[in-house]
Parts: structure tokens; sequence; C-alpha cells
């Protein structure tokens, strides 16, 4: 056994410093953080590890858009899993509309009047999505109808990754490095209801095996598989399930404030994960009870020491 | 202002009569759970309602499928919105499997070994798992090949309803009484990742546009809609933005245990909804901060009190 | 290894039959409420048990006050151990002084000027605790100088308790039963405020190390330990710490809605409790994570069934 | 309104520049932390600031004694309010007794047996608190028996202090500082316990209401008041409810992990706070739902920047 070491905070120290004297300390959150730095330097550092970075919650609303870009420039991110949600965002985002910084005690009644959407203390004006429609509808349309008779939405969102020319684009940038963006929920999204309208007179046809297809494609050709799961839902579930038909991940690390004990996926502790073959029995595996804002930065700050040439780009 | 009644508890007293008591504390969660219960009365008893439910969770594993099938029943549920997994279970169960009493402090590595899954402190074989897998492809080469061309996944859904006998099995009853059952992310499901092989050599696509047009023709029929949201996830999502189309639900009540502030859809207030046009600035909504297994059976019972008549069967 | 029954809800059923039902599915929270309430039941049956039952959070403002009264008068409850704040809302309620049900969502601001106090959704009046100061003072004054020269918290609340006439007050009942009010920080609580002002010009001097002899005496005489732990803090901290000197508590329900991952004593499992020797290795104990004025009435009222005879008084 | 600008992370990146970069999405959690960091360094730099530190979980086991060292020191915290275990902790760690890393999937009864008491994934073995005993009961026997017929828990851990040597000891230091250690359940601690048995043969008086007033001098002689509380429990309420003799503190810092919805004071918001006159209504005041082990160092390495002198002695 080793001793908690006591903390010792000093006047300019870097991210890096800090995390390496939470590890120190070892336990509850700090400690947490402190090993999960760690194993998701591993992941970035060994070649031979795919990491899939499976996104839920206000990922992009909350300013992790240009974290997210540097992951995949810097190939520490190989495979993307994500909620439409993020994807909606990051594209409002590269037509120009901003997620503004608002309250949770806000008088909503009024933000509907004012055309105001608002996730948490986040707030967004509805004509951000009508922008998007407009921009989608004439974006889908010059993808060739061939392909939109059976498409997957991974290889859909890299022909709208294609069309984006923000560089700081998740979608233009994971389109540009090959990295699929797999959003096995993509129709439960505002843009998903707006496909939905435009198949009401166009063609599209989203076929979502396909997408099981892309991602089984990156489980079976990987050396080790490392997943980080900000949040739970849909992608931390895909990503998981789908690493079960190799026996499981070598590594995870997953950020999250749910509970366990209500028995729901996205609180499920990574050692439920081991039962289903989803983890390896000799796998890592580290979960953070943290606000995810909070703990992803600190992580991939520490992360950043020994690793990200072009980040400074 | 009214009072905070004290609570006075009877021996021999029904869970209505428990549930009364609350909504006269009327405050904290207790006070919650007699909002919900009367509001979740209002949608059964007014047949304007047209009622969504959404499931996200270990409902089924967690024992509550015949609680399911008797609203269903009851005409209380007219729409279902689910997680994949759900369906899994239903099935699962609709085939004699069983899920079993077990400890949150397993030993996740020994399960591995016995093929044992772990859902908090549910467990099941893995060998219903492969008992699906068997039928399940069986079941769907039963579907017209025609069919299976292009189906929703609510249609899809519907002819394995049909194709089972077990009447207290969610799927077969639903189907029997026309509720559609959505499911945005049916692939994300361990029958979705069968189904994933089945469509190497076999002919099945999915298309989840068509389940947009399922949900939305529920939504624009409607002359009031309510919904009871177990869970975040998904389901909730989808029910609640589909109604945006109509100006938002007229009475929601959700019961969840994931917390607002990190900005999570599953976690976010109902309040939060009414900005997007999810809940019109009319409308009731009530949040119960609650396990699912403890709240819903209250409030339904509750409910029962005034609306259920075949529940006797 | 047993099934997870599924369940069944009736017309009329009662508390008790629901409760059963969550005994027979057996996971969960549900599972946790059935556990609980057959533990609980098992204390107010069994004669050897001594049983604890501490308070922390708005117990008696949320409405519990006659329930925890019921309890002590069919002796269910032996030794309270409580914030002092509930036994503040105790004596404010039993000079007449009523919590209203207010929002969560209140204007604090206007709140302030209104002279109201806010618990979560519960108001309460500022004129309330100016009647409590002055009817306390004149009370306090009432016991004998010779006695205030040392007396320990416990003692001097069963002096006040003599002085209350209301027959649903707790101090009151708990005096009539010689059940002693262990409330070790008596001080930090509006009416500890109050006597500190009374204390300035008038004598008294309260002994904490005493009421410590009054918990003692308490642990040491009973044959058997049960305690039940309605939220966390002081109370819970004190009741379980003073059983290690008799190697632990035989029975612990615990209800809270505080995670264990901070490592906070409110949200410690009561499987850690174990190392402490504050659970007995044999012990059984159940942690409900659920809100007090959900779980507590349903437990009590399961309970209710077999064991109290003066309830209808 | 502003935008959520996006974060940028770069290599060895200072903690300060990181919590900036929060402060400037300033939303959700890490909104939070930039809005803390900026309130806490104005509450050091102010010197008309009188600062609260308040503590409750395991600050001390968990590797952040010298941290509070410092705070006390650099003079940052004017007055400690705090659990008794923190302060338990302190002295065996004076003691020269360590806590250690553990795990919070224990065995518990195991540890049991080897004498090891368990708090999360904290260990510490038994044998300190004998240890502590020991020379506990030797140090208050130096205190002068005059002094220990009437003493408050603040002059008491003083006196403790004064006796102690270890330079990172927060008794110590706070001794040596005057910052006064406000304890007002120090009773319900294992050395309250030791207490007890000390005090069945010798002379020993703790009385609670003359830590009332030692906290009020503070009160009354603060130009300002700033609190920054750690976790919730008695210090919080302590501190807060002290200031409503002077309309309340004029900002306040929180950090915890437990939700507002149950209605007990831990995890009441500080909206709340104003409605008591806790807070002044245009105090300013941030809520940091996080563990504190992750939130708390970062926001004082941020504070550090501009204010801390001594910080590297």
């Amino acid at each position: 056994m080793r001793r908690v070491e006591q903390m010792k905070l000093r006047k300019g120290m870097s991210v890096s410093q800090l995390v390496k004297q939470m590890n120190a300390t070892g336990v509850l959150g700090a400690g947490k953080i402190g090993e999960a730095a760690e194993l998701a330097s591993e992941m970035f550092n060994d070649p031979d590890y795919t990491v899939f970075l499976t996104l839920a919650g206000p990922i992009v609303p909350a300013g992790f858009r240009r974290v997210i870009v540097d992951l995949i420039e810097n190939e520490c991110v190989n495979v993307l899993v994500t909620t439409g949600a993020n994807m909606v965002h990051d594209m409002v985002e590269a037509l120009g509309y901003r997620h503004m910084v608002g309250t949770f005690a806000a008088e909503d009644r009024s933000l509907r009047k004012e055309n105001i959407g608002r996730i948490g203390d986040i707030y967004i004006e509805q004509e951000a999505f009508q922008g998007l429609e407009k921009w989608l509808f004439k974006t889908v349309e010059a993808i060739p109808e061939e392909k939109r008779r059976r498409i997957s939405a991974a290889e859909f969102l890299s022909e709208i990754g294609k069309r984006i020319k923000d560089k700081e684009s998740i979608l233009a940038i994971a389109t540009h490095k090959n990295v699929p963006i797999i959003c096995p929920a993509f129709i439960d999204s505002i843009a998903g209801f707006q496909l939905w309208v435009f198949g009401q007179d166009k063609t599209l046809r989203i076929d979502p095996l396909l997408d099981t297809q892309v991602i089984m494609d990156k489980v079976y050709e990987a050396k080790k598989v490392g997943v980080i799961m900000l949040g739970g839902g849909v992608p931390k579930h895909f990503a998981l399930f789908a690493n079960t038909f190799r026996e499981g991940v070598d590594a995870a690390v997953q950020i999250t404030m749910d509970r366990p004990e209500p028995g729901g996926l996205s609180g499920a502790s990574l050692e439920e994960a081991i039962s289903w073959g989803k983890v390896k029995p000799k796998g890592r595996a580290v979960t953070v009870i943290c606000d995810v804002t909070i703990a992803f930065p600190l992580i991939v700050a520490a992360a950043l020491e020994n690793h990200w040439k072009k980040v400074n780009r």
C-alpha cells in the first residue's frame, strides 16, 4: 500500500504538474483524474491503440469543439461515436452561429418568446436551426442521389464534413483525417428531423446497419482498443458493445455524473462492463465522477505534455 | 399559499391513500410523487390525451414488464418510445429466460467466466442472448422479404410482436393494441448487432426516417399530448422533440436520477423543455428525482384507483 | 439465485402489498425498499432491539412530525439522534406556526424582503423564529438555575419537551416516553444561536460530553441495536460511532441521496461502516438511495402492517 | 450576452491559464470553476475580507492538509470552521501516522480484522487512533485544570495546536496565526469520544456556546465576509448562520456533490441562503457541483497566481 501524498500547490504550476499531484494523492476524485490522465496518455502515445472517443451531453455547445478537433488532428482519436446533437451544434458553429452564456435560472417562457433554446446555462437562437435547415437541404442535395439511396449515417456525415470549410469543425477535420463519425441515433437530432422533412419529396435513406459495419471494421482491425467516454447514452453503449466482438477494450476512461444505483447504462460502472465482455478482464478502466467540462480539459491538458505535436498550429 | 400537511400513516392504508398524503405535504420528493400521480391520472382519464411512455434504463429487467403491459392493455399508453435494450429483454423473457437477483458488489471477472451479464444488481445468462439470436433469425426470416427491403424499426418490432405468444410481452400486447413501438436507436442493442450479422447474407434494411414518420403521425393526430418519461436518453429526446411540431406537449412527467447541472438532456429540467417548445408554456410538467423502480409503481398504483378496468384480467 | 419477479399492480392495493412486490423484484431501488421495510419491521417487532432513529434534513418541515411521533408512541424508536434544526421546527409547529408549500424556483431576494425563509420548496415566516425566541427564553428561565449550570443537550431538550402541550410534538412525546433526544450539535441551530443570546446575561452551560454519556448508556444497555438513518450528517456519525463501543449495530437502514464517491460520511456505504466496527460483520444493512420523503413513509407504512398498536388513537 | 468561447488547450499551460479558459467558456461546471476562482481570488486579495473556510468530508485524509496550511500561512483564510474528523486526522498525521491509498471495492470484513478503517478509498490503521488517545490524554492533562473547567472547543483546539510541532499541521499553524478553529460538533469525532473517556475521571468541560461567541466576534469585527465551503454539514450551516447577524456574507463559494432537491442544507443552493439573510442580496455566490478534491486545487492554484507570497517557503 502506498501513502496518500499531501498536495502542494505552487505559483505558476502547470496543469500537468497539478494532475501529477492528484495522481500522487491517489484517492477520491483527484486520484481518478490522475489515473485517467495516465491512461489517456498511454492511449495517445501507443500507436497500437485505436482510440474511440464518445460524446454525449453538450460537448460542442460548452466550448470543447476545438479540443476535439485538436485530438483528431493529432491522431489521438481514431473513431468518434457521438450523439446527433453534438454534430448539429458543430454545423451550427460552422455556419457562424454562436452559443451564448445564459443561466440555469432562466425564464423559459420568455426564452420561448425570444426564440432562444436553453441547454443548462447555454443559450442558442432558434434562428441557427433555421439557417442550418436551409444549408443542410442544399448540402444534402449536392450529394449524388445514387449515394443517397442507401447511406450510413457515418458516410452521410462525412459527405457533410467534406462540404464544411471551417477548420475548427469536428465534421470537417474528422472527414479530412478519415476518422469515422459514428452516430447510431442521428435521426434523433434536430438535423434528423430536418432530414425527415427533406425526405418527404427527396431521396434519402439512411441505413444504420451500415454504421454497425463501419464501427465493426474499426473494432476488427484494431490491435488494442482504448475508449474515452464523455457522458453515457447511445455513444457509450454502441462503442462498448461493438468491442464485445473482440473480447472487450484494453483501456477505458469514462467521465460521468450519473449514478450506478438506478441501473441505467449511462451511470454503469466499468466493472459491470467486464461481465459483458465490453472491457477485458485484464483491461484498465477508470471512472471519473465529475462534470465533463471540468475533468476532460484537465485530463487532456495533462496528456498534452508528452504527445501533441500540431497543437500550436 | 397552502400548508404542508403533516402525514399520518395508517395500518392497511392503500397506495392511493399514501400518495394522496404525499400530495398534501406538497413538498420535496413526496410532493412531486403526489403531483405526478395526479397528472398521470389526468392523462389516463381524459380520452383526448395521446399518451407517450418513454423507457430508458432496465425497466423490463427490473420487473416492470407487466406494469407496462397493463398500461397498454388499459389504453393508458398510446405510443411507446424505448431503448432497444428494453425490447431485447422483453423478447428474452418471452423466450422463457429470466432475470435474476444479483448484487452490485459482484466479482465481474467471475461473472464473465460464468457467462452472466450484470445490469446493476440484475443478472442474466448470456445463453439468453444466444437463444434470442436463433429465434430472432428464424422470426425475421418469416417476415416477407418484400417488407424487409425497407422497414421502420417500429414496423419491424410489430412484426416481431405478432410472432410472440407470451401474453405478458410488451411487444405482443403493443402490437395487438396498435401501440407503435418507436425505437430510434434499435441498432444500438444486442438484437441490433444480431441483425447486423443477419444482414451479412440476408435482406434487412431498417429505415429510421420511417420511424420519424410513425411518431409524427401520432403527434399530428393528437388532440392533447401527455408524456411519461422513465429515464432520459434517446427516448426522452425523440418523444419531446417530435412534439415541438405541435408547439409542445400539454402534460409531462419525468422520473430520473440524473442531475441538471452537467447540461445533458437526460437530466434536463422540464422548464428547459419549454424554451425549446417541447412543453407548452401553459403545459403542466413534473420532474420526480427518484429511482424509477420506486416512483413509477407508486404513481401508477395511485392512478389505478380511478382508471383501470382490465387490470385483474 | 432467485428470479426477479415481475410486478403486478392492482386496484386498491395496500402499501404493504406494494412493498412486498418491490421486495419480490429484489433489485435496484425497489428491491432496497423491500429489504429495508423487512429489516425495519424486524427492528420494530423484536423487543430485544434498541432502535436509534437519526434525523437530518428537513424531516419536520416536510411533514413527517406525526410519523416520528407515532413511531415513538408505539415504542418502535428508543433513541432519537437529530440535528438541532428538526427540533427547532418541532417547537415552531408546537407554537402554532406552519410550514408552507413554496417552490424551488423562488425569487429569494423577494422572500428575504417578505421575511420568509426557504428550505428547498418549503417556506416559513421568520416571525416563527421571533415567536420561538420569546417562548424559548421564558421556557428556559423556568428550568431551575441549578440544572442550567451544567446540562446535556438531551436533558435540556427534555426540559423543553416537558413544557410543550402539543400532543403531536416530537419533543413532548419523546420526553413523555423517556426517549432521549440526542443532539450533539444543538448549538448549530437557530435555537442554539438564541441560547447564545440568552447566555449573555443568564445562566446556561450545555455540556455535550454529557450527551455522549446519554447515548453511551443506551448503547451499553442494549441487547441488540438497530439504527434507521434519515440523511447523514452528525446524527448518522454520532449514532454509528457510539455503537463501535459494542462492536457495531446489528441492523441498519439508511436513506440518503448523497453519493459515496466524494468520500463524505453522509454518503458513505454501510459496508464501509463495517471496517470501522460501526456495523457488525454479521449485521444486516440496507442503503436506500432515495429522497427520504418518498422512501421513509413507504417503509414505515409497510412495517405498520404487523407492529403498530396505538396508531389509530 | 457573451459568447461561449471555445477552449484551446496548449502544451505546458498553467493551471491559471486553464482556469481562465474555463471562465471564458462561462458555462456548466467549467464556468463555475472559473467564476469561483475569480471570487476566491478577490477574497484573498482584498484585505477588507475576513475569509471563513469550512471543511466537511475527508479533506485532510485526501491530501489537502498542506493546501489548508498554506492558505492560513498566507493569510488567505481567517477563520476555520470544521468537522471534528478533519482535526482528528490532522493530529494523527502530526503523530506520524499516514493515510493510505485503498479501494472503494474493499472487503470491509477483512479490513475490520486487519484493524483498518476505510473512508471511501482511503485507509487508515486503527492503531493511529490508539496512538492519538495516548497522546491526547497526555496533552490535555498539560492544559491547566483551571482552563479545563470551562473551555470552548476553539480554545481547546488551540491548546492542542500549541503542543503540535509538525509545521504542516493545520492545528499548529492556525494557532500560530491566530486563526480560530471553530468546531461546533467536536464531540462527534473519535477524539470527542476519547475525551468522554478522559472526562470519566479527569476535569474537562467543553462549552460550545463559547464557540458561538468566538465565531460571532469574527463576524462582528469583519468589514466584509467571504466564505469558502468544502462540503456541507455543520461547518457550512454554522458559518452561514452566524453571518445572518450581519445581514449575510458578501461572497460565497461552495463546492459540493450533494443535490438541492432532497432539501438538506448540505446540498442547498446559495440562492436559498439569500432568503435567510445568510448571503447578502447583493452578494456574489458560486456553487460548484464537483468533487472537492478536483475543484478545490484548481480554484486555489488559479488564485495563487496573484496572491500567495510564502508559498515556496
